[in-house]
């Protein structure tokens, strides 16, 4: 057990709802015996830290530090961590702990977990140089993926791994609405997975970006005559936009035992006929980020396949440009902060 | 092969969209290689034979001859029918053809077959003293269950014993919504499965049938607080209910992992957060009957647990009574007509 003091923690924060990010020093509570303090090297920005920075869930507390897709290096370590060495690199995502009693936790359903605890909720995240969490949701990044392009996986990556990996076989043909930072990594794995790929966005300039991530067809999801001639050909559509679009047309592009699968909160309420499900036992669901299980093999096969996010990095001190630009969607697909 | 002539058949049918039945008779298709041609002794009245007969789904044809709980025993075969003997005593439900090609057919799904026959759509059904019908979609009944008892099995039990047997495991805890001729089944069928069983009615006068027919528990489907009460308790919620309900508190009374199936067509669309369903994994879906191998399973279930369907039963020449009698609700839990 290393216990060398670093003193406070330099991070950025908001002060209050919508503010923009202004440098914030705090001191860490104390290592526990499982925590680990990572110094983090990057921390890429998802759409729940702007979320979290507007109190768009009405949760948020103040000063608020953002930041849930970290990787960095084991700088210290609790005394009961024995799966991960000093010097270590690692990544945290969304979550950073849940009871591990829990009938779910025990099956390795983490993220479903009723005790479960957010990274940069009611906590500071990891817009930091560092970060003290439980080592047991910090996860060894496979040597094969680079800081920057790992990092994204860590939330967007395993939300989008795990609806896959839960209803996609090789051989079926599946639907990926949205082509950002969720949607191109989405596509990337289905693609890796063996699957039939159709792209759906509302942006026809993103064809050619959608073909290059793998894509084998590209579909407006705005061009209601488009999705009508989608028939029955999808057996999974994974959602991850959160703009209401036409469901009732995705439902009918499934085919028997096809599922539609939501990584993202649409802000409207879904309206869907019953008669479109039970007629071909269609299903609607979706995924919470993923648990360690997930979380571990979305790592080894992205590793495997070369699969990490497409990102623009910018340095740590320019937060508040990325978030700006985020705000506008204006970013191929995923910004990195990054602290060197 | 055996080709005796009887003659037409005597029916009952309507003559134009909700009218009363009346005698009716009609020259037999010939008897193709895999017919049978059944000798009617019972048939269940399903809601979709008032549905059919009123024309509320557009698509009913007349004279229409409703029914499609069809008992009898097999009075003549086709040249290739070889798992049906002369005088077998066999059932018959909302399916009597499949394409018998298609992966879904292949895979025992014939109930997902894109060119799947129904019984009395489009061709006369079982309200009669005989019907010649693909010998495929016929199914021997087990010596156990009496042909009363057996006739509702063909379509309401299987409609219920299906997503059962898909979604539900023995640890499961299910809820029925509906004790009507489905609702009635399916708690049953549940219960018989070793799933602990809560049952939703609008009727709270149903409250002791639903335990004598096995339910642990019981909860007003109109009750919101009861149903806030629920918490995530359910790991299945099978709705054999028509009438719109508050969703919503339905999917929150899911565990995680859920799954709320319908059985029954809602007259409104769902509206559903889909919130509701990624924080927990949870789905929504619904179940059509059910494929060749569920019938057949789901008879010999019912055969070893003594599940038959609660009927009251009247002659077929009553049949005017047994539907104005339906249409109040005025059953418990289904009519039979009996020919003999």
């Amino acid at each position: 057990m290393t216990q060398a003091t670093l003193g406070r923690v330099d991070a950025y924060a908001a002060q209050e709802a919508g503010a923009s990010l202004a440098p914030f020093d705090y001191e860490p509570a104390a290592l526990g015996p499982h925590d680990v303090e990572i110094a983090i090297s990057h921390c890429g920005i998802c759409h729940s830290d702007l979320h979290l920075i507007d109190n768009d869930w009405m949760t948020s507390k103040y000063p608020l530090v953002p930041g849930h897709e970290i990787v960095g290096t084991v700088a210290q370590k609790g005394a009961l961590v024995s799966q991960l060495e000093l010097g270590a690199r690692v990544g945290v995502g969304w979550q950073c702990g849940s009871c591990l009693e829990c009938e779910w936790c025990e099956r390795g359903d983490e993220n479903l977990c009723a005790n479960s605890v957010q990274t940069c909720v009611g906590r500071p995240g990891g817009f930091a140089d560092r970060i003290r969490i439980d080592g047991r949701f910090a996860f060894a990044i496979p040597d094969a993926l680079g800081s920057e392009a790992a990092a994204p996986l860590f939330c967007g990556g395993v939300t989008v791994y795990s609806p896959i990996a839960q209803h996609a076989r090789p051989q079926s043909r599946v639907g990926i609405i949205g082509i950002g930072g969720l949607g191109h990594l989405a596509i990337r794995f289905a693609r890796a997975f063996g699957c039939e790929v159709t792209a759906f966005s509302s942006t026809a300039a993103k064809e050619e970006e959608a073909r290059a991530l793998g894509a084998h067809h590209f579909v407006s999801s705005v061009d209601d005559r488009a999705l009508r001639a989608q028939g029955e050909s999808l057996d999974l559509i994974v959602s991850t936009v959160n703009a209401p679009l036409d469901w009732k047309r995705y439902v009918n592009a499934l085919r028997p035992d096809g599922v539609l699968s939501f990584v993202g909160a649409i802000t409207e309420p879904l309206s869907i006929p019953t008669g479109l499900l039970l007629s071909r036992r269609r299903s609607v669901t979706g995924n919470p980020i993923g648990g360690r299980v997930a979380m571990r093999e979305m790592l080894d096969f992205a590793a495997r396949h070369g699969i990490g996010a497409q990102v623009e990095t910018l340095p740590m001190t320019e937060v508040n440009t990325a978030l700006d630009r985020l705000r506008r969607n204006d970013v191929r697909y995923r910004f990195v902060l990054s602290r060197s």
